[in-house]
């Protein structure tokens, strides 16, 4: 476990690491149809490894474990391996098809309307790690299968860091896996309506304290246009709690994969920390909220096709400018 | 109006005058029964005028304009007294009764379900100003109608700032009216589903753009338990966008009076800058969050009763540690 308060404290030393640190995601790899009042696409890449990566992947090297069917496009590897993304976890199903998600939005763009999930070569997905991927400094673990959250844990060497997402389907049926494997991380992800089903109470800071009893460092709770908190342990809100807003957009075109690049800039980030304490963490906290602010920006990972470095840098910067009095 | 880039380019000189300065404020006093998860009162003192002075006593002097009944208790008399409101402006209307109003939350507070208004004297008022309000440093009109808020900025020598509040009835009933009042005064505040409406857009940039086109120097949206936003003139959001969070409360009594409250801090904050520039605005949006912070934490202005300068200062304190990275 990382401690916030003390970041030296963990066996592995951290002066013998080169950084950035290796991040290891598992997760779902998808083909989206996506309709907002702002336009739609079909069989877009899409998934919760997909835009983690793809967001880390601007920070530092990213290996990704998931599973597609043989139906998926070369041109979404190819983009994947230009992100130097590395795919040997990538599991191709022969005959198989892969994870698909129709879904649609309204003007009111915080809520997602399914209208097909098929979930096919995903509805066996077993992560198995390749033997490189064995010691990644960190570990993020997309929302899948509490069961196949922890079934990861059990493949690998502890990282120095570990985080998990979630989602309302498996806290309503799978809650106490699920509260298990938070037992075993460093940071819970969560949005703030699973947050509060989870904890069972409508206030956050409550939902967040039932959380980080459990054991997790930090619990980072997502608010879509409202930006994410974060709440660490301790008596005193001025030391336990952080705030990063949302980018002031004047539109959203598609916000799917928000949540998941916000995980791929806050991990991406952390992996050039050289200490993983609160600092680091609310530095990491806004370039998650600069990855989401640029991913909505356009359907699926295509805003991020083209991002630079310079633009990253120049949005952080302006969320520096937004907060400051 | 105030020039928030060129501070200086007012009027009135600036060195002339003494701080804090004076604020007067037109708006309601009312009779509230509230109900919400975390208890009830039955006719608690209420209404905008009320919340307003009552938060921005603790920063300046400040005047009220208001209505009531010879139904009004005397003990909320000497309560503002005991805040040194001026109560000049306070018409008592004899044989009439005070404005009631009766509303419910659920465990979701940011929603007021009314049940009953009652507006008896407050149907026929008609805001009268003493001689001795007519030279104010600030103005903030609250929530009534437009036309109201017209009549009083003509009874008035012209503040160094003015600032108006309103409400979804306005909006639907009185546009055309709210609109041309907007284009008289520096700082609009509104809540983020009135500022949608008014604007017949879901996006709060956009929102704000078409009411700082009216004329305002400031848009502030109010987002409840997600906080604040400024928007300013310009075309660079790091310039022209602040956000402040809401305060990470754990139980919320009573969200009545928040909005109120929240401009009262903001007022009275300004009040005391030398100067009233985008920096000073920054600041005094925190003393808003503060001071609507401490406001919903009991029913009625009761938590504001026993509260001290050095809370505020404290809580101040933790807002900035909330936000810095």
């Amino acid at each position: 476990m990382i401690e916030l308060e003390h970041p030296t404290a963990h066996g592995r030393s951290r002066a013998s690491s080169a950084l950035p640190r290796e991040i290891v995601v598992v997760g779902s790899v998808a083909l989206d149809n996506v309709e907002t009042p702002f336009g739609r696409v079909e069989n877009a890449l899409g998934g919760s490894a997909t835009y983690f990566a793809t967001a880390a992947s601007f920070y530092a090297p990213v290996k990704l474990v998931g599973v597609v069917g043989d139906d998926f496009p070369p041109e979404h590897v190819d983009f994947l391996r230009q992100r130097r993304v590395d795919l040997a976890g990538l599991e191709v199903i022969q005959g198989g098809r892969t994870f698909r998600w129709s879904g649609r939005y309204e003007y009111d763009l915080n809520t997602a309307h399914t209208l097909d999930t098929q979930l096919n070569v995903f509805a066996e997905f077993s992560p198995k790690l390749p033997a490189t991927y064995r010691q990644p400094g960190l570990l993020f673990l997309a929302n899948i299968a509490p069961e196949l959250q922890r079934a990861v844990l059990e493949q690998i060497e502890r990282p120095e860091l570990v985080a998990l997402d979630t989602m309302n389907f498996w806290i309503s049926s799978r809650r106490d896996a699920l509260a298990e494997v938070m037992r075993c991380v460093d940071v819970v992800l969560i949005n703030e309506a699973e947050a509060r089903q989870f904890a069972d109470t409508y206030s956050l800071l409550g939902a967040a304290r039932t959380i980080l009893e459990l054991g997790p460092k930090a619990v980072i709770i997502k608010k879509g246009e409202y930006g994410a908190s974060m709440f660490t342990d301790g008596e005193h809100p001025g030391e336990t709690y952080f705030f990063a807003p949302a980018y002031p957009l004047e539109t959203v075109k598609d916000p799917t994969g928000a949540g998941d690049t916000f995980a791929g800039g806050f991990l991406g980030a952390l992996a050039r920390e050289p200490v993983l304490d609160t600092a680091a963490f609310r530095r990491a906290i806004v370039h998650g909220s600069v990855m989401a602010s640029f991913t909505v920006e356009d359907f699926s990972v295509n805003r991020l096709r083209a991002l630079t470095p310079d633009e990253i840098g120049r949005r952080f910067a302006e969320f520096q400018a937004f907060t400051q009095f």
